[in-house]
C-alpha cells in the first residue's frame, strides 16, 4: 500500500532533518535552497518512494491541461510552434495554455511554481536563459517538462533543439560563396542559450573560412525583438561598413533591412541579409530574406510528442533530439537576380 | 441558508420539467436547446436563485487564472494585445492564460465549455464569428466574459469595441485627399464581426465622398492572415486596376504590397495602401504602412479592467465601450514625400 500524504511528508522530513513544510515546498517546486533541496530527495530515494508517484499523490489531480511557455508571443516563430504543439495535445485530449515570459528567468520559476501547484499536468519550455536559480527549479520540479532548445550541463530533461550554430554557418558559408568579404552579425543577448550558440557558431564559421575575427563586426540586440534589433542595427552601422550581415532570427533581419534603407543602402546590392527561423516575415519581407530555416514545426510537434510519452511513462529513458538547420535562399543575399528566379 | 449543490440541482430540474442531468448542463454551459435553456433559467429566477452565486456554488473553486481567447496568435495585434492584458491581471493576483481560436466558432464553444466547467475564473473573448450556438453559449454562461469586439443584438456582456467602421472611413479620407481615384478594398471574411464592420464602413465612406461602388473593387480574404491576403491581392489586381487600397488589417496590407511588388508596380507610385491595427508589422514593412490605429492597447487594458471589475462584483450593470481610431499616415499613401518626412 502506498504512503498516504502525510506519511509521506513526515516520513521524508524526518529523514532530511528539515521541517515538514520545507519537504512540502521542494514536493511542490516552490523555492527551497539546493541543499535543502538534496537532502529531500535523497530522504525520499532512501525511503524508496519513487519521485512521480510521490508527486502525484501531493497532487489534486489532472488538469487535462499542458502549458506552454515562450520567451515572445509576438514572434512568429512561436506562434507557429504553439500552433503545431496545440494540435498534437488536442488530439490526445489536452487542452495547451501558453505563456510569454519574456527573457527574465523569474517569470519562467514563477511559472514553474504554479505548474508544480498543478495548473497544468506537464510544460514545453523555451527558456532563453538558464539562471542557477531556473536549473534548481527544473532538477527540483517532479513534473513533465520538455525543454525547446540548449540544455545547460547537469539538466536531464527530455530535450528537442535545432543545432543553430550549423545554422550560422550554413548562412556565413552562402554569403561567402556570393563573394562577400566583410560578413557581420547581429546577435541576440549573447547570454541567452541561443544567443551563445549562434556566437559560437559564427566566430566558428568565419575562422573555418579563414577569415578575421573583427570585433566591430559584431552587435547583440537587447532582446530578439525588431524593436531591439533596429537600434542594434544602427548601432553596427555606425562604427563598421559591411556588405553582408548575419541576424540571429528574422526580426532582427528585418530591422536591420529597415536601418540599411533608411541610410539610403540597398538590399543585397550593398549589403546581403540572412535571418534565422524561416517564418512569415522572412517571406513578407521586401525584399524577401534569405533565412535559415531551424525546423521550429519539427521541434514543436516532436516536443510535443515526448511531453505525451514522458505523461504516458514517466520512467521511460530521457531522450534528447538535435534537428539538423536548413538554408531558404530568397533575394536579400542573392545580388542581380529577380525575386521571381529564387 | 443557500440551497446545497444537489437541492439546487433538483429543486431546478422540478420547477423546469426537465432532467437533473439538463440542469447540470446549462449551469455548466455545456451544450443544451436554447428552449431547455431558458426553462432552466426562468426557474432558477422563479425559485430565487442569483445567477452567479448558483454557478459558483457548482464550482471547484477559485483558479486564480483568467484566459484570453483570440482569433489568431500569429498576429502581432494579439500578442501586443496579449502583454497588455497579462500586466493588468498579473497586478491583481492572476495568471492569464492564452487559448488561439482560429475563426471557428467551434473552438470556442469548446473553450467555452472548459471555462465553466472550472479551467479559469474568467473569460476576455475576441470572437470573429458569432454563430448563433456561440450566442447561446454566451446566454448561458454564468461565469465573467468580456467580449473585444462588437457584439450581436441581445448579447448582454461587458464589452469594449472599436469603431472599425469610422477606421476605415479615415483611410478612405486619407487616400481622397491624396488624389486617389480607384479605392479598392481587401477585407476579411464578411460573414464575421470585424470583416461586416469593415466592409459597412467602406461603403458609407465612398458613398459619402460621392464614389461609385464598384463591386470588382472588393475582394474578401478567407482569412484575416498573411497568407490569405497574397490570394486575396492577387484576385483583386487580376479583375481590376486600383490607384489606392484599403486593407481590412495590416497584415493584409503587407501581402498586398509584396504582390503588387512582384507584378512590377510600385507603392505608394502605382497604388497607395492603407492597413489597420498598426501593428510592428506596417512599421517594419518597405514602404512603411499607413494605418488606422484601433488602439488595440487600450482596449486591451478596459478589457482586462472590466473583467477584474465583474469578478470582483458580479452585480455591477454590464458596460459597453466604444474606442476611437486615428491614422497614423506613412510612406505607403503619400506619393513624392521621403519616408523620414512623415
Amino acid at each position: 500500500m502506498p504512503p498516504t500524504k502525510k506519511s509521506t511528508l513526515v516520513l521524508v522530513a524526518e529523514r532530511a532533518g528539515v521541517s515538514i513544510a520545507s519537504v512540502s515546498r521542494v514536493m511542490n517546486g516552490l523555492p527551497a535552497s539546493q541543499q535543502v533541496i538534496e537532502r529531500v530527495r535523497q530522504a525520499a530515494d532512501e525511503l524508496g518512494y519513487v519521485p512521480d508517484a510521490t508527486a502525484r499523490s501531493l497532487k489534486a489531480g489532472k488538469t487535462d491541461q499542458i502549458a506552454l511557455a515562450v520567451a515572445d508571443v509576438g514572434n512568429p516563430v512561436y506562434a507557429g510552434m504553439m500552433h503545431e504543439i496545440s494540435r498534437v495535445v488536442t488530439k490526445a485530449g489536452y487542452r495547451l495554455v501558453l505563456s510569454s515570459t519574456g527573457i527574465d528567468p523569474h517569470v519562467q520559476i514563477d511559472l514553474l511554481s504554479s505548474l508544480n501547484r498543478g495548473f497544468a499536468d506537464g510544460l514545453i519550455l523555451s527558456p532563453l536563459r538558464f539562471t542557477e536559480e531556473l536549473c534548481v527549479q527544473l532538477r527540483a520540479s517532479r513534473l513533465p517538462i520538455v525543454i525547446i532548445g540548449s540544455l545547460p550541463a547537469g539538466i536531464e530533461l527530455d530535450n528537442v533543439r535545432a543545432d543553430s550554430g550549423r545554422g550560422i554557418a550554413l548562412a556565413v558559408d552562402h554569403l561567402v560563396e556570393q563573394g562577400r568579404q566583410r560578413i557581420a552579425f547581429i546577435n541576440g543577448p549573447v547570454d541567452t542559450a541561443p544567443g551563445a550558440a549562434r556566437l559560437n557558431g559564427y566566430l566558428r564559421a568565419l575562422t573555418e573560412q579563414g577569415r578575421p575575427l573583427n570585433a566591430d563586426a559584431q552587435v547583440n540586440a537587447s532582446d530578439f525583438t525588431y524593436r531591439a534589433g533596429l537600434k542594434a542595427a544602427n548601432a553596427l552601422l555606425d562604427q563598421t561598413t559591411p556588405d553582408a550581415i548575419v541576424c540571429a532570427n528574422d526580426l532582427l533581419a528585418v530591422a536591420a533591412m529597415k536601418v540599411i534603407f533608411k541610410r539610403g543602402l540597398r538590399v543585397p546590392d550593398d549589403i546581403a541579409i540572412v535571418g534565422m527561423d524561416d517564418t512569415d516575415i522572412a517571406d513578407l519581407a521586401q525584399p524577401a530574406i534569405t533565412s535559415v530555416d531551424l525546423r521550429s514545426t519539427k521541434r514543436a510537434r516532436m516536443a510535443a510528442k515526448l511531453l505525451l510519452r514522458r505523461l504516458e511513462n514517466p520512467q521511460a529513458p530521457v531522450e534528447q533530439v538535435v534537428i539538423e538547420p536548413k538554408l531558404v535562399v530568397r533575394a536579400s543575399s542573392v545580388s542581380g537576380c529577380a525575386e521571381a528566379e529564387l
